[in-house]
């Protein structure tokens, strides 16, 4: 993509988002208030006429309203949403308020645009054609606005806010009609969106940073590394993800027995990666010292990869292998697999999404479809493999082996997306009204932000030179 | 305020507390320990009675024991008072101890004296004379600190940690009075506490500003502000407030669809404030740049705004449009008012305390009464307006358009407590007593902490000045 | 210990881990693959088998499950044990990846391990011969997994990773084996951990940095200190302990009154310590200035120091004063005790953990024994109290008095365990073979870490120079 295909895409850039990034925000968040005043309203458990839904549904304890079976994994899914990914793309030495600060941006927009989209798809009220929302509904958005997040790690440092704006517009929407015909017309499981977030984010971001292609970018990278403080600002965001992706997998799971299961297979397979990746990390690495990057974002590749089998019967052990596996090829991929795409595919790749959610993600479709297609009565019981998988209604004599044919073909409808949808929107934000940085502005907070000016320089050292100075004035 | 109208408050600075904050320290806590003997007991759910009570009122389960609706959003709550107000007073460049740790000791024992004040007005057992706490206490307690926590934004780098127990001391008091005339007598809503927290605790600490004016601090004034990193601690807080926000605004509502109700509007909100902070932000930047303070600070305005009318049928969209107004106005607030107010009312308001709480929670209280004045059968229920609005008891035949007039009186209490009691308060922190800092040590660290030495000098600079040095002698 | 009592152990220092390591972390996780796949499966709350054990036990609703009492606690403890333990290490100025890392690292290998460990005490399922897990057994390896980092605060900097991996895999097994005997065999009660935890950790910790002592370690420790942002990155660590130690005290409490009792005591306690701990901060410091160290450690003594007693009725006032001590006895630890343990027991404790868990734990167990014998009728009521102590099968007939016996008996074991199992294993890790540093690298990233670049100099100090230079050669 050295050559540009869009002819107007290289003209002198211009960053100056004074216009263009109120206008944005304005109109979007006045069509959201708009769109919000048509079309939604609180569900009935959400709605004051809970006291009656209640007394209808013969349900005897405030406590079974699915506030309290969800509103902990939903809490712990927005600090994954904000700080998790927000910090993690703090590793950069001149970049934090760029990571935190427009990952807050895209993240407060993208849930309202996704509260109307899934809405729109999963909760419209057939009496009276209204989206009602509630506790699950919150947490599909944060779900929704991750693969947007995703996203963002591959453009990190080189796009502009606008154009963010652009890629979370777009990338709701095509979530959106993913995860219909994934889970809907597939009736494919995917509890923790191994598919639909985090194959459909990676794909999307990486194709989008492929047609945004910088060739001169290696020459002014000097901005694109760590310092030692950045780094550990990082592990902050890798922290929050580590430990809270239990809730990310479990948070709309079933009731009861399926939350729990997840949560336990999501924290066996976190484990399990950590060794892994220390392991590679250190086998590679001259001396074997370790590499902070893969400690940041290899360790959780084991979360990724264990979302779409989560609520299943992958057993304690299986959670561990898949694990094991994905510390293993994530690192590898940070090692081998990414110079590789750089240099002949052309994808610049700033955080390595590809390792940390691409590939993953893909393992985690395949172990859900295999998974699926194993399930058998003896393991689950009668009653919960209709539960677990769902088998109702329409989709009442569908068999395990089936199910795992519609899982995989769900892998393929995300990876589809993620590609076409990624090339479309990268098409778009290569015109040059969005404010896109130079290649020597790239990876540089100074472009979009007040940057406070630096600390000042340590008085000794200056006072020893004004000392030489006046030495050599004599 | 530039002529001292308290006699003895310009004698010569003392900032050594190696007496007072000790001695403070030890009778307040030993008196704490003394009340809590005499006046405080666990209430029936937190007691080892539970079994019986449970018999009692026909519980059949443990889960609906009062700790399970409310514990997470406690725990949120507590990181917003902790974590969140104290980082996100961090940005200062040299006032990172001071940030977090005079936050984190005034939090400590303001808890204490609000679960004694709050218990003495709210909890007391008629049976027994004695103060019954359980979770809601603990709650309570904590957003009774935040008033004062608020306050401490405003002199944040002026005080000594001496005045800050002193201001802290008389504001849960105050706030505890305060919060009985609303709540009680007056028979207000404020679930988020838009009025008896944020209100009150806002214009407490611009009057204690006010007071303490230190018409020379401009001259010195170049640790008041931040540098990198600093600005990067600061969204630790920023983001934390943020996402846990709907727990704030949660976690007293009615059990059932109140809590999940104000969990949804205050998400909405907030998502809401976010763009128009960034887009007013960079609309008045030259080169549209965005500015790091109106991100840590006034993103969170929708918050405050919301808290009074969160448990209220705000309907999803009312609650954007909370957003959007408070995003613009506090922004606005920080750009164009904040310097009127330092220059013209002599208010010195460090963290720019009445753009984030000072009038997005007057807009709350107003919306508050609005919303409650326009509640209505059809939209509420018959039941729903009853509990919502707690028309029960003496209340039982007020009307909502009453309760709107009520609510808005309880704006006005809110304002009266925070501007007397700030100036009284305000006073007696002018005394030379209490260990106060000069106007050029403020925003200083070093004066209170022991501030380890900076990193050394980076050693090739020396090393090449050497080099240099030994050429001369040549 | 300055004399080498094992013979092989004063060798040459060979920091590199290249084989070591990855050879660990690839044999130790095969191994939990192997184990978990022969022993352990879902426990029949987490099974979809669950829909006909609640039929089984008349089970009216999923909420009841065991994952929705205690989840909330879980992720809590869970962010204590990544995020608190790891960034309350990263306050020296250099040792910051290693803190977060290696704390990352064992933890993730040490929670598997005690699943298995634990499991085979407490959760074996006599009818199969496999372990069974779900929540409860999430959290408990947690606990497991603090006092090995607990003890890691001894050693901070001076060990490798390896021999990190070695610390965890035996101080999990006597762990377990300890935690055993406490709560199965002298059936004690031990909520928050003070003995079996704590108690126990920090011996495990101080006799290991016993047997490893460095005497020469003073003159090479530039490193052993902080900088300004590291002490803030460590209050990151304070905090989240802090705040979160209500739910690790009340985590596995009984359901209902229980896990709200422990909560608040630990809460009030916790308060109170925070005074105290300003106080002696302040009053032994010259000119009244506050220590950091003081301020991140002490200010937790009390949570550790009600954990014993946590879910008895200790009253609210009877944490104050438990908080009140611990407070005092900790900081004044730090500033008298430390040193003396150094010079002259030849301990060299990096954190300060005999401050921060040892004294409070032992304290702890005192007061749990103390208020168990002190446990009557009128204030627990007759099922209160056989709830609260489990004086249930084989003792039934147990009186607190002589349970107030076992609970001092308890502590005895865990002081034995802790200071035989150190000693053990501290001369394994003397051993030459674990990749140990040596003196003059201790407390210094770079030996196992890949160190990104020091921020450059600041340019003007660099073209001042420049056109020195040049004006000279002229």
């Amino acid at each position: 993509m050295g050559n540009c295909i869009v002819p107007y895409c290289d003209g002198p850039k211009n960053t100056n988002i004074r216009f263009t990034l109120p206008a944005v925000c304005f109109v979007w968040q006045s069509a959201m208030i708009i769109l919000f005043g048509v079309f939604v309203r609180y569900n009935e458990e959400a709605d004051t006429h809970w006291v009656e839904f209640k007394a209808k549904h013969n349900i005897t304890s405030d406590i079974e309203n699915d506030f309290y079976y969800r509103y902990p994994s939903f809490q712990d899914v927005h600090v994954m949403i904000f700080v998790g990914f927000g910090f993690l793309m703090t590793f950069l030495k001149r970049y934090g308020f760029g990571a935190v600060g427009f990952n807050f941006l895209i993240a407060a927009f993208g849930l309202q645009w996704a509260l109307l989209m899934q809405g729109w798809f999963h909760s419209l009220d057939p009496a009276d054609g209204l989206i009602k929302i509630g506790m699950e509904n919150l947490i599909n958005a944060d779900f929704c606005v991750a693969g947007c997040l995703i996203a963002y790690g591959a453009v990190l440092g080189k796009v502009s806010p606008v154009q963010l704006m652009v890629l979370t517009l777009f990338g709701i929407t095509l979530f959106a009609v993913e995860e219909y015909i994934i889970l809907n017309l597939l009736h494919a499981k995917d509890a923790g969106g191994s598919m639909v977030i985090h194959t459909f984010g990676a794909y999307y971001g990486l194709s989008i940073s492929w047609v945004l292609y910088r060739p001169n970018l290696k020459d002014s990278n000097h901005l694109n590394g760590s310092v030692y403080h950045s780094d550990l600002f990082a592990m902050i965001g890798t922290l929050f993800l580590w430990m809270f992706w239990p809730s990310f997998n479990s948070a709309i799971c079933d009731h009861g027995d399926g939350q729990q299961r997840a949560a336990i297979n999501t924290y066996l397979s976190l484990a399990a990666t950590v060794l892994t990746t220390v392991a590679i990390s250190s086998l590679f690495q001259k001396h074997g010292k370790l590499d902070m990057v893969h400690i940041q974002n290899s360790t959780l590749a084991g979360g990724v990869a264990v979302g779409t089998a989560a609520e299943f019967m992958l057993m304690p052990y299986g959670s561990l292998i898949v694990g094991f596996c994905c510390g293993l090829i994530s690192t590898l991929g940070y090692i081998y697999l990414s110079p590789y795409l750089e240099k002949k595919l052309k994808i610049q790749d700033t955080c390595g999404i590809h390792n940390l959610h691409g590939m993953p993600g893909v393992i985690g479709g395949i172990v859900g479809a295999i998974t699926a297609a194993a399930a058998s009565v003896p393991v689950y019981g009668e009653e919960g493999l209709i539960n677990t998988f769902d088998f109702t209604g329409s989709f009442k004599n569908r068999s395990p082996a089936v199910q795992g044919g519609y899982q995989a073909a769900a892998m393929c409808v995300a990876i589809c997306f993620g590609i076409g949808g990624g090339i479309f929107v990268g098409l778009i934000l290569r015109m040059p009204i969005w404010g896109s940085v130079t290649d020597d502005n790239c990876f540089d907070d100074s472009v979009y932000w007040e940057v406070p000016d630096k600390e000042e320089p340590a008085p000794p050292v200056l006072e020893y030179n004004n000392h030489m100075a006046s030495h050599m004035n004599v």
